[in-house]
């Protein structure tokens, strides 16, 4: 698979993320283009090393749309209408997704969301292996081309992020639960607190570890916050709801007396939070999986995404084509111990599915 | 002042925070015996260190009842009143006060709340450096007796940490802000997460580091929480009332595209977050404040909660009695700069002040 790989990509925005990607495909081997609105930070990403020239490049074969979430969609498209020939595909990392997947609206394009580097800020904070173990979500739709979103997965499994593929709008429902949610409450438990502490300074002396640890986040420049907050509006309202009401049942409870209840919500999140999975990727047994799939719309997406929903990782993924037609066969490499449950979910859903041990991944 | 301290205490309770205070106070060369509800616990505790021997001390000066909060009241009344002419001062170290204080309403017991060790469980956790650099909030009230505060003081800032004097009622609001209700948060947030993750695993790979730091404290065992709710009830319940009627006013300017109201409300977090006080403490000069205090109730509560209010630390302090019969001076060691501030809030009470410079705190 890596001899097929493009050795060219452009870059349009460099910032944190934008210029992280960079410096870690360079390292890597590629030559790397990029721009960004700032004329003197696409120079100053020449000058650290991000970029190998600023500007477009028509050879690239992956472009990576790093801008501010706001610009993404019209950049995209200028990019997909700037070679309407050609088979680059065209990606993004902003943290909201449904809407500019269905405005962008392409077979080329595949929305993206590496989860990594939200706390710091700008280009100069880039490093090469900021996406080393992150995960990194893809959201392919029924649109969605098999062999951009194959060479995308495996750009980005050369980068050290995990890819879980996701459709668009549960993308926007889950991280509204585990991103932005979380942000806006640690950013209303600080203010509360500090509203409080302006008749009382002791206050914040009184706040231990436990405090400083859920209020961290809310230290960052609210940035690209409220673009996030209006971009991804429907989802987060939704989580917040339901937020608000968990708390007035906590509230109701503490208030009645009833134990029992508090105990059993404790207990239940004490074990999810001591099950949460750690960073640190175990070693895997790799195997390959071999699915013949029908030339329909849709079969990408399906099998990807039927992937995510199980929490298996796919860190390759291949297209090859039988020599019976209209077939073809999607050859997936994923962790061994995870292949079974794979295989009976897509058995379920009519693929027949070939799966042989590969060797130990490195 | 060392020259005036006790040298043997008694440890009510040696879980995490008995056992800590009993190594500190051995390893600083006091003799601390001890008991607990568990007969094995406290043996265990000899032969790890943490006491010299189990059993009741007719000479301990100070006692720290260590228990879990309902015993708290039982137990304090019962060492006050074995040795009724006794001056020896009585703690505790629960993580509410108001309802303790009042109940054992006694001039030589000062209500105390160590603000250390919340995540560890357990007699094997102690360890004799617990409470350095850490707050120790006392709950002084009209009717504390000064010198038994001033002997509690001295051997508190013994054991390295930094006293708070904190009315009672407000300690409990406060921690309630800073402590219980960000705890009850972290276990709503993980327990939201968990029950969506259940038809969706992807959704917890998606959690980056922010919902980590947001949801930690909620691995903790769910062990006193049910307890300390009930016993805080009044002020968790009010700053939960607090805390959804801000989530709600962010639901509402989300729901209503009002990005103004939510960048200054991030804005406002941010800084107040980057301006949380770290527990390192700055190298201190420090200062002599002599305070001439007439001999009424109140006036220790009032001297010491004036410095809390100002997050004015005192490192030691002490009551020297006048040539002029009812009359006494109150000598408080404080940071050279938060002197002034101390002064002047003191003046305006009609305190009279003399301040001398000391040497520079080790």
């Amino acid at each position: 698979m890596i001899d097929d790989l493009p050795r060219r990509a452009l870059i349009v925005g460099v910032g944190l993320i934008g210029g992280s990607i960079g410096l870690a495909l360079r390292q890597r081997g590629w030559y790397v283009s990029g721009r960004d609105m700032l004329e003197a930070r696409a120079k100053r990403a020449v000058e650290i090393g991000v970029l190998d020239a600023v500007g477009d490049d028509p050879e690239a074969q992956v472009v990576f749309i790093a801008t501010p979430v706001g610009s993404v969609v019209e950049e995209a498209k200028r990019e997909l209408a700037s070679y309407p020939g050609s088979d680059r595909v065209v990606t993004d990392v902003a943290g909201v997704k449904a809407a500019i997947v269905e405005a962008v609206d392409h077979p080329n394009f595949v929305g993206g969301h590496p989860m990594a580097g939200s706390e710091q800020v700008g280009l100069d904070g880039a490093h090469g292996d900021m996406f080393v173990g992150a995960t990194w979500v893809l959201t392919p739709t029924e649109r969605t081309d098999p062999h951009a979103y194959a060479r995308l997965q495996s750009v980005i499994s050369l980068l050290g992020a995990d890819v879980v593929a996701v459709p668009p709008a549960r993308h926007d429902i889950l991280v509204a639960m585990v991103s932005h949610v979380p942000h806006l409450t640690a950013s209303v438990l600080m203010d509360l607190a500090s509203q409080s502490a302006e008749d009382e300074p002791v206050l914040l002396r009184l706040a231990a570890g436990g405090f400083r640890d859920m209020t961290r986040v809310a230290a960052g420049h609210p940035g690209i916050w409220p673009e996030i907050c209006q971009e991804n509006s429907e989802a987060i309202v939704l989580m917040l709801d339901r937020l608000e009401d968990s708390l007035h049942k906590i509230r109701d409870s503490i208030s009645s007396g009833d134990r029992e209840y508090l105990s059993q919500l404790l207990g239940r999140a004490s074990k999810a939070r001591r099950n949460l999975p750690s960073k640190v990727p175990p070693p895997y047994r790799l195997v390959e999986m071999r699915v013949p799939v029908p030339d329909r719309l849709g079969v990408l997406a399906e099998v990807t995404t039927t992937a995510g929903d199980l929490g298996v990782n796919i860190f390759d993924l291949e297209i090859a084509h039988s020599q019976e037609g209209a077939k073809g066969v999607l050859v997936l490499i994923v962790d061994a111990e995870a292949s079974s449950r794979l295989e009976r979910a897509l058995g379920e859903k009519g693929y027949k599915v070939a799966t042989t041990p590969l060797e130990t991944k490195e």
